[in-house]
């Protein structure tokens, strides 16, 4: 029996605003559509978060037993500045700014976004589609959109006729909006504007002539709208009904309010079945924004080349700092916290050591493995409460901790604590032992204090212990030379 | 000025079968454009060759101070088995025996293919467009062939005219084939076949209903053939002529003949200045196979995990062996020839190492560092003839380890053999010290070490020297445990 069997998993389902229990529509099948980076610029730490979300609910459905579809796209054309129909595109114009081809510039920040993506230890996505890869799918899904009656073609653009479509849906039901207070919210359209509404928004976009990236369709050369792709790709390789939907928060409005108003205007369907979003990142308690110059970048994190901290921080343990707050909640980045965080992730990780020479006993210990396992599991089952569930991981940890070499648990027991709180811990939460780059500086630190001591062996004529480390070293392929400097290794 | 300027570099060009000085169309741009990889399997060692050679010849120009938009695609559909017109798809294929979705399963070789190549330290390129990526263009393309009247539909496929190519062009000129022959070697056309001649190719091909990859396009549904996207991309990205096209010999015919004609059909010009051919990879004296057996993975041959070697090789190691033949020429691996490069690529690298040493002196030395650097050039601006530098670099090698302390050199000489030597070592042959996992491999068995140091300490209650130890260590963040089993260390 597959463990999602014994386990009632409960998501907090933004469009119902309620935890709502899991049912797979196809299980073991799971399929999960995440928006991806629009790859202009470096990734935001805001970002990150969202996607290491994702990739901890994506881990733990996997746990658990499905089969996880997990598809997470890469916006690579037609995100226009500020989100909006009018505006430069993001990527075109940084490709003007950089003297690049688009395609260099997105090669560019895809790259990197991978590159943080993997230091993060976030698993990469099943399918990773990208806007331009699907270009005459995207037209395929406008065609259908206007034969059905909820678009309409202006000057070589096409447009969602929003007033249409909520005349009937209920255009906002994700965001809460109500389309009368959005209404009165926007300004009067200019009589330039193609749209008979302003609500209206592209789906397809007639390309100015210094627009570089460009097809044909069948309404003249253009773009499709960004709102478009993540419809597309989702239903095509998701189906037109699939499991989880997940963005930051930020995309709820109105990205993901077009996306369910472009799925029921295509194919008559609710894609999404639950609709879970992840919460802002803010930074010693102010929103990042670059203007402001309040914001960190993954690199600075690691590295802590960055005013807004004294030293930098192993990307596990931003991480193990991030599952220490529920996704759904807000979470402040600053200097102390992380410090805090450091702690908590080397006790953690000592305890995990100290588990595996651990020692089965007579089972006459107190602590409970099975109950404890129970709740690890409630723990994420209820909408992936990752801050609960590592309390209970720390419960764990002073009992480990506490323990004599004879933990006093039968043999049972101490397998089950072993391999849940690794499952736990590496599996689900993503987390990661001190890293390569850590252990070579280590070994440079070493071989410095083994030197030392074979400096003073010599200064002391103690030629046996000198020659035994430069031999020893020499047979684990460490090559010591002495020259008037001192002395230096080399691997060999 | 720039590098190039004073560098006469030869190029021999697969198409004139000639040395041809390298004159770039727009320097200080380069275009070159490589065939990357059909991404349904793992990479073969035998394409990782043709990879290196090629990010060897991007390095070599980067560093002579040409700006190279270097593009490599990712093939994602269309490449039928057998490289032929009929057959399965080669990613449908897969996706259908690993059942997954084709697009899993050019994410999962993709990665890979990504993995491998930054293990071999290979740059990615400036632009990795994929074929899904470019059907639009790709139709547009195939219209425009068929304007110019050298394309034919038949039944919803679009067939390239070989036979009318050839009345007023040279089919055959890159791969050195007449059409008489070829046409003579061609078994009969069946009753059935679409083709006007069985020399024809397919650049639109009908999909049958179980093909899975499909779109739809002016001649039904179907899928690009899988020469045309080489054609579209290239030119795309590069313009109608661009400077270098690279590519593994085995790519020669037909791919790259259709490519030149493809070109030519569409937009009347002859595409690429200098074709480029890397040569293959033999195993133990064989041609590597998969159905003999006879193969070898980048994985296997790190790990040493293969009745092929007797251990496993850094992939600098063997990045060294194969820049110590010319691309053009085939290269032999076997365990011997890989041991005997390692020797080499250690002896390099400890030279490189020393060097950093070493010490001006008077100018007495007799090693000319000035006509060194320019034989090293030289044999680069050869065709890229890596074997002849590597002799060259092996001339400074011998001239380091003779050396004392004080070199001889004048300060301007020695500060030029050491950017030199480390240009060519690391810029330009790609080569890297040993890497991060064999230092980390290398910490623990200097841990184990002293850890018998300080339990012997021990035991001959010589606390100082244990204290000493476990003290330092703790300075360094490496916290040494002792229990029942004896001692053992955390990172933290």
């Amino acid at each position: 029996m597959a463990l999602y069997q014994d386990n009632d998993l409960y998501i907090n389902n933004s469009l119902t605003r309620k935890k709502e229990k899991f049912e797979a529509l196809n299980a073991p099948n799971v399929g999960m559509y995440v928006c991806g980076p629009t790859v202009y610029s470096d990734v935001h730490l805001g970002n990150c978060r969202s996607f290491i979300t994702f990739d901890m609910v994506y881990r733990y459905l996997s746990h658990l037993g499905y089969n996880v579809r997990y598809v997470r796209n890469i916006t690579d054309a037609g995100h226009l500045e500020n989100d909006a129909d009018e505006g430069e595109d993001k990527i075109s114009k940084k490709a003007r700014l950089e003297q690049l081809e688009p395609m260099e510039i997105v090669q560019k920040y895809t790259l990197g976004f991978h590159e943080v993506m993997a230091q993060f230890n976030a698993h990469p996505p099943s399918i990773e589609p990208t806007a331009t890869g699907h270009i005459v799918e995207q037209i395929e899904m406008i065609e259908q959109i206007i034969k059905n009656g909820w678009a309409y073609v202006e000057n070589g653009s096409v447009y969602f006729d929003v007033e249409k479509y909520n005349a009937t849906n209920d255009y906002g039901k994700l965001s809460g909006r109500k389309i009368e207070d959005l209404i009165s919210g926007t300004r009067e359209l200019d009589a330039q504007s193609e749209k008979r509404n302003p609500l209206d928004f592209a789906i397809w976009k007639k390309a100015s002539p210094s627009h570089i990236q460009r097809w044909p369709s069948p309404w003249g050369v253009g773009f499709p709208g960004w709102h478009l792709e993540c419809s597309v790709m989702s239903t095509k390789y998701l189906g037109q009904q699939f499991d989880i939907h997940g963005g930051g928060m930020d995309l709820k409005f109105p990205h993901h309010e077009c996306e369910i108003a472009q799925n029921k205007a295509s194919n008559g369907t609710d894609a999404v079945r639950y609709w879970m979003h992840g919460n802002m990142l803010t930074l010693n308690g102010q929103r990042m924004s670059k203007s402001t110059g309040n914001t960190l970048l993954p690199g600075e994190l690691f590295s802590g080349d960055t005013d807004k901290l004294t030293k930098g921080y192993a990307p596990s343990v931003a991480r193990f700092f991030m599952m220490q707050a529920h996704y759904g909640s807000q979470l402040d980045f600053s200097d102390e916290a992380l410090l805090a965080a450091e702690k908590g992730y080397n006790r953690l990780m000592q305890a995990v050591d100290k588990l595996s020479s651990l020692e089965a006993g007579e089972g006459t210990s107190d602590f409970d493995v099975e109950a404890w396992q129970k709740q690890c599991y409630a723990a994420m089952n209820d909408d992936f409460n990752s801050p609960i569930l590592i309390s209970h991981l720390f419960e764990a940890v002073r009992f480990i901790n506490g323990s004599d070499k004879n933990s006093g648990l039968s043999q049972t027991h101490l397998n089950l604590l072993n391999n849940t709180l690794t499952a736990f811990v590496f599996d689900i939460l993503g987390l990661e032992k001190a890293s390569e780059s850590k252990q070579s500086d280590k070994l440079d630190e070493v071989m410095k204090m083994l030197i030392t001591m074979r400096t003073k062996a010599r200064a002391d004529k103690d030629w046996a212990l000198s020659d035994q480390i430069r031999d020893q070293l020499a047979s684990v392929g460490i090559q010591l030379k002495d020259g008037a400097d001192g002395t230096s290794y080399t691997l060999v």
